[in-house]
Parts: structure tokens; C-alpha cells; sequence
């Protein structure tokens, strides 16, 4: 799929001076730990605290003149919809969220904070999808997906682009997979810049259906799964993400709930990095011994937006090790 | 103090490859807030989570071999006495540090992780520096002290110099006070390589003795104050220390508690950052407007090492705002 790296060129190059360039962090004591010396590129301090704004701008800024003058309506309770919202704001184009009732108050009003517009729904009386179908009937907005889009999943391909320029030379690369738009934007990268660097997934063990689609070959979906990394909680991959998924990523993981639990308490006591939990299932990966290591690893912190009662669950918990 | 600052360049040459060449971070939200280019040092990402590796590490590796051999001994229940024994680990110098009883069980073990013999004392029966004497006569060892030392003050400098090459052009910059350690260090340092750039020491209202003392010129000191930025609980300016923030520093302010709070709870949730109460105190005394902005400021944060339980109690507080 050399046009969908051709995709992430370009989001690159679209992308400049609007998203940061994320910073690479290192630890003696992780390598130590895991006998590897281990590169996070930390999306956390990607623009909304987490890699979205990359896929999110680079489809938006792609609209017709007449498709930013109607507008983008996305579904999302989770970073995407921040994402939208900023790069709405940035490109002067008006966004709607649909956000279940029992979204988190604080992630709506993040959102809202941007400038979108939030319209919330009873999961228990429809389904976003049907909502969604209503709306874009009624204001022909266009629909801008979380990750299963050409343009979404190129934007995400960005951060693995920029990571290799950082630290050339990478055997191995983790990253987190949800609906696998950042997992197969890596690995799509990675495989054109860095061909001899393995990409792998890295999952939740509750929310396996990567896993088993890519084992399996066939598309296996999870409902609401209890992990708590709520960034994986997505359903399946996508008709885009799917395939990318495996033609091009070498292998795909799964570490458990007091691993993610053990991977947020070292980033936060000894690397003062605030990450959430699905942020920091590659380094959760590492110090389980889930995948084996190689000389230089680089890790995908995919985000840091993470609720106080969320973090202060997970630094009270006792550590796995 | 011309030579003060040849001592903190010749330090800045000891520390190189040992000590972290901290990044400096910036926040598009933080700028539109207080209505200048701030620029954040975050030595929470130093070794031992803290600036305080730089003094240390600069002062017992200018011991003779003599004094190497017969260790060193500190008293400190924070983040120098980390400091210390990771420095003597790498030095190969034995360290002693002398601990009240009641001090965290987190904070001993992380000491003790780093190879020093913490020894315990019942705050209630004798002081830290009876103590220290006692220890000194029977072993010969070599008191570094928190902050009042030539050495550590050195040290400490290290990190504005370092800060001043990263961000050339800074008009204002802030630093925490407790002991006057960083402070002194950063007033000589910036005098020195960008006399256009006013220093402000920034302290906890709470904890007011050396705002008080830099008004008065007259040493104040005091007890235990109940801030919640425990770094600068220390009871007063040193010997050394209080004639170098008269001569070197432009002004002292303090902040409330409530503005502390607000500051750790931006840096987490917006800047997504791990940095403990006195770390954020000037980003506090921007957010509370404690001091007048300039175009480009500087603010040192100064360490990460904070408790679950406190980040929990400040999460969970209301904002100041």
C-alpha cells in the first residue's frame, strides 16, 4: 500500500507547525528493567493529550470548500472527540459530537471547550450510529469516523514518521491497538521507512478482538469490554484498519489488567509522565515479558487524558510485580 | 560573585553525562492564559525526580579520595537524600542519610534502593543535627547538607544555565524557594549569562521566612509551616545562601495554597506532568497573577517525587478559578 504511506507524507507535511512534534522520553532504570534501551515518543503531549489531533486535522483540512461550510459530525466520548473539536475550531469548521448521556462530565465539557457541539443520546433508546445517520440526513454534514478513514488513519501514521526521524534505528515498535487506526498508520510507516524494524499491537487481554482477528484472520468484535483501559474499548477493527492490520503488522500482543495498572504507576512515579491507561499498554507489554524485547524499542505513549478517579485507582493499587 | 558562577560552570562541566539534559515544555492553553511565552525547565524529569541530583552529585564528586573513602552523611527525609545516594552509588562514596522515624516509608525505600544506610530518629528525643554531630565524630564521614554549600548551590545553578542555552532571550524567570539552594544557584547564574532577566524566588504564604527575610534583610525563620509544597518546609535561608538571594535575586512573592493546588492539578490534566507542590510554584504565581509577566518567562519546575495520597487530595480539590 504504497499510496496509503504516500497518505501519511502528506499528512505530514499538513500537519506541520499544527501538531507538536512530541518529544522522546527515556529512563536508565526502564532499560535496566527490561535489558533493552526503550524510546517512548509520548503522544500525551500530542495537542488534547493524545495522538487523535493528527488523524483528525488531516481529514478535516481535506474537505471541499463547500463540506467545511456544512460542517463534521463525529461519535466519540474518548480523545477523538476533543480532536475534532480543536481541529474544527482550528480550520474554522463547525463540529457536532454525539456522546452518550453517561459520558464523563468532564470530557464533555473539554470538548464543548473547543467549541463543538455536543448532542448526547440513551445508549439504552439508539445507537450513535443511527443518530448519526438522522443528522447527516437532515444537515448533510460529513461524517468523520474515530479510525476506520483513509485520512484518519494516515494523520495517525504521522507520529511513527516523526519517531523514526527521532531515533533511527529501531528493531521493534509498539503501539496500542483500539479500531487499530494508529496501530496499521504505524506499521504502514514503519514498514516504508524502517523495514527492518517489527511492528507489534499491543491489546488488552479483555479486549482481544485484534488478536484474535489477526490470528484468526477473520474479524472477531468485543462489546463494552471491562478493561480499563477505555481507549481499546472499541468494538473491532474497521474495514480500512482490518486489512492494513494484516498485511502489514508482524504480530500482535495482549497483556493483562494488573500490567497496564503496573505500566501507569512507573510512568507516573518514576518517569513523571500523567499517561492513561491505553497509553501505556506498550510499556505494560515490556515489563510483563509479553512481547520479547529487542535492542531498541520504541514504545507508542498514545495519550494522557486520564479522570482523578481513574489514577487514583490505579496508584492505589498493589503493584503486580 | 564572579566566582560563585565559575563554580557553577565548572559544575555544569562535572555533571555532563550524568546528569539529564532536561527538556523544556510549553503549553499553547498556559500562554493565551497568562498572556506571555512561558517556558517550563522540568527537572521533575532529573534524576531522582528532582534538580537536587545536580548539587549533589557536584559536591561529592569534588571530595578528596580520602573523604570518599570515608563516605558521606546528610539529613534529609526529600529528595536530597535520594540525591545523595544515587550520587555516592555512582561515585562510589558510601552515604549515611539521617531520617525522622515518622518519614514516608515510600521515601526511605527509595533511598535505600539507591545503596544508602538511612538511620532513623525520634524527632520527639534529639534533633537531625545532634545527631549528624555525633555520627561525624565517631566516622569521619563529610556533612553535605541540603542547601547551605557552596557545592550544592553550584550545582543547583546548573540547571539555569542550561535553561538560559535552551531559551535564549528570557526577561523573567521564576524559581522555588525553600533553603534558597536553586534559587541562589539560578539568581548567580542568570546575573551572569542574561543580566537582562529579572529572577523572583517564589514561596508558599505559608512558609513566608524568606520573602520575609529579603524585605527585612534580617533572617526570618520557620517551623514546620503546614504547606503542602513540603520542599520548602525548610526553616529558613542558609549562611550562604541568604546573601546570595539579597545580592543576585530582584524579588521574592509568595503564593496560597489554593494557587499551588490549581498549579499541579494544570500541570497534570493540561500539560500532562507529574510534579509535586514545590515544583509548581511558579506556575502558581502566574496562574494566581503573584507577579507581573514579562514576554518570555521562564519557570523552574524543580521536582516529581509526590505522594499518591497528595496528588489524590489535590486532584480531587476545587480549583482555585
Amino acid at each position: 500500500m504504497a499510496d496509503m504511506f504516500t497518505k501519511i507524507k502528506q499528512a505530514s507535511a499538513r500537519l506541520r507547525r499544527q501538531a507538536n512534534v512530541t518529544p522522546v522520553h527515556t529512563s536508565r532504570t526502564f532499560n535496566e528493567i527490561v535489558g533493552a534501551e526503550v524510546y517512548l515518543k509520548c503522544e500525551n503531549f500530542q495537542r488534547v493529550g493524545a495522538f487523535k489531533f493528527r488523524g483528525a486535522f488531516n481529514a478535516i483540512s481535506q474537505l471541499s470548500d463547500e463540506q467545511k461550510a456544512r460542517g463534521v459530525l463525529t461519535y466519540s466520548s474518548g480523545n477523538h472527540a476533543q480532536a475534532i473539536a480543536l481541529a474544527g475550531r482550528l480550520l474554522e469548521v463547525k463540529s457536532t459530537i454525539i456522546m452518550p448521556k453517561n459520558a464523563p462530565a468532564i470530557k464533555r465539557a473539554a470538548t464543548e471547550s473547543y467549541g463543538a457541539t455536543v448532542i448526547d443520546y440513551d445508549p439504552q433508546e439508539t445507537t450513535r450510529e443511527t443518530l448519526a445517520q438522522a443528522l447527516l440526513q437532515e444537515n448533510a454534514m460529513t461524517l468523520i469516523p474515530p479510525y476506520d478513514h483513509e485520512d484518519v488513519v494516515a494523520g495517525q501514521g504521522t507520529a511513527a514518521l516523526e519517531f523514526h526521524e527521532q531515533v533511527p534505528g529501531l528493531d521493534l515498535l509498539l503501539a496500542p491497538c483500539g479500531g487499530g487506526g494508529l496501530l496499521s498508520g504505524t506499521a504502514v510507516a514503519t514498514k516504508n521507512v524502517a523495514p527492518q524494524c517489527k511492528v507489534i499491537g499491543i491489546e488488552p487481554e479483555l479486549a482481544d478482538d485484534a488478536t484474535k482477528s489477526f490470528r484468526t484472520k477473520t474479524l472477531h468484535t468485543v462489546h463494552n469490554p471491562p478493561t480499563i483501559a477505555d481507549g481499546t474499548r472499541t468494538p473491532s477493527l474497521g474495514k480500512i484498519t482490518f486489512p492494513l492490520v494484516l498485511e502489514y503488522v508482524d504480530d500482535m500482543q495482549t497483556v493483562s489488567e494488573a500490567a497496564i495498572i503496573e505500566a501507569v504507576q512507573f510512568l507516573f512515579y518514576r518517569m513523571k509522565l500523567v499517561v492513561e491507561p491505553s497509553g501505556a499498554l506498550g510499556i505494560a507489554a515490556l515489563l510483563s515479558q509479553a512481547v520479547r524485547t529487542g535492542k531498541r524499542v520504541g514504545v507508542i505513549i498514545s495519550g494522557g487524558n486520564i479522570a482523578s478517579q481513574t489514577m487514583h485507582t490505579i496508584l492505589n493499587s498493589p503493584s503486580a510485580r
